[in-house]
């Protein structure tokens, strides 16, 4: 029955995030319990119908979905006494046995949702581990994506209820997964920025200002982003035909890159990444390659 | 008259991409004049219907509009004995005068492209420089994308027959937009490229092919292309109010990003790159602005 419109869930941690998670999920009309370590974070949400739980015990056993938000893994361990952490002892729970399903959707490494997986199994809880792809005023809005990683059961049978959260999905039963979509998707969101940026800086040299710059940069990432699931085929083949262009070509655009940067006064730092990425890929002897082939270089550490 | 769908056209230079330029005129049914060191090379134009000029200077009276595609800028003046440079004794031609529209689509910086834009205005040719972002095998198709820049009646008077290489477009006076802009292109190209080969290097630690992994990247970098509008609005104001994030948020992500490379066993060096960038502008006083603050950053040497 868990997966019903209007199944109750518990939320635990209630900063920004948290409030608006369980805001979402009263607005969907869930019967939404919340605990925090500050009981008055929770005034404004019993305003609007949630049940305050006089203790974390009590916030667990509520609820057959239990959603964590907290600071990072640390605060999570202190609250739910794991990992030889003794619990906090204004909020005593048996920590031998937890019956509920955990979603924690605190930031952290892969590693650390692993580890916080084995924890919640030895409880006898079920685990899945999230990420936020999305800021608190977003959530409750298709734009939100949220990702979760673990047990594919689990994640079906409360995929209706998180629903109310935004666009909800799972991306294996490695409980890691979540994290590294995340920090992998944020990579691609400061890089787009970085290189929209570098070019910005270019053409302002040349009076051009942003506003008129940005749709052409905008055409190039969402046009390059196209070709991604194309060249994915290429790295799972492990083979790299020059179709398009050979990577010791781009390396001579790399030094243009590099010297009008520099020429216009502009930091090159970026430019200078590139270049270098692609010159270990040609001295290993791919420049006879496509772009591609440079997984081998970022595949090393 | 030269903007009619037939105008007559001189392509000089008949590398990969001349020979691509001039098919495409051909295609269009323009009568096409082509003239390579080589004359080898205009071997198969000629056979589609172009002519050979026997020498530089009939190719270049031959035509209201010649099209210049060589391998770099020492090229063009080694060839058209421009800025002291002596003419090929092999091709001599009266430079004092050039009684023609030069559109230069030969790759260099926006330097070389206002001095040979100089140049030209001293011979009395009307001069628009270009840059090519497409493969030879694209021109033609709407996807190739060609830019160019200097006065705009001149490229008005040819639009109509450049048409016949793919999406043309004027950026502005300036003869080095051109060369500008395609290297701000390309940087964001490698950017995009970049970022996902480290994501899909990520993931492939973690056991999920690059065919998984792809369509996540591409929609995180085209969702953030739609971003680039609204944020180049703050950079024209100069100012970046926190509405989704303030960077010492970002910072603490970046810092996750670095830990799960290393911890991962990859490539650290975007991650790193990143957030260097970030904490100085943090150390500048802006963490608590939003991230196209850095953009005074990315505008320093």
């Amino acid at each position: 029955m868990n997966n019903t419109p209007h199944a109750p869930v518990t939320v635990i941690g209630l900063g920004l995030m948290g409030q608006a998670l369980a805001g979402a999920f009263l607005k969907a009309g869930h019967p939404t319990t919340v605990w925090n370590r500050t009981p008055a974070k929770a005034a404004p949400l019993v305003a609007a119908g949630a049940r305050s739980a006089p203790t974390l015990g009590d916030a667990l056993g509520a609820s057959p979905l239990t959603i964590v938000c907290l600071t990072d893994y640390d605060a999570v361990y202190e609250l739910l006494g794991a990992n030889g952490v003794e619990p906090d002892p204004t909020t005593p729970i048996d920590t031998n046995r937890i019956d509920t399903t955990l979603i924690n959707l605190t930031s952290g490494s892969a590693g650390q949702a692993r580890e916080a997986a084995e924890w919640a199994e030895r409880r006898g809880a079920r685990y899945l581990d999230g990420a936020i792809m999305a800021i608190p005023s977003g959530i409750g809005t298709a734009e939100a994506v949220i990702l979760h990683s673990g047990p594919e059961q689990v994640f079906a049978e409360h995929e209706a209820t998180l629903g109310a959260l935004g666009t909800v999905t799972h991306l294996g039963a490695d409980p890691g997964l979540a994290s590294l979509y995340d920090v992998a998707g944020l990579a691609m969101m400061w890089s787009v920025l970085n290189a929209w940026l570098q070019g910005t800086a270019l053409l302002a040299k040349a009076g051009v200002d942003a506003a008129t710059y940005a749709p052409f940069a905008r055409q190039i990432a969402a046009g390059v982003a196209d070709w991604l699931p194309g060249y994915a085929e290429q790295i799972d083949k492990g083979s790299f035909p020059a179709e398009v262009a050979a990577l010791e070509t781009d390396a001579r655009a790399m030094e243009h890159l590099i010297e009008e940067s520099e020429a216009m006064g502009v930091n090159a730092e970026l430019p200078r990444l590139i270049k270098a990425m692609a010159d270990r890929a040609i001295a290993a002897g791919h420049g006879g390659e496509q772009y591609p082939v440079l997984i081998e270089e970022f595949g090393k550490p």
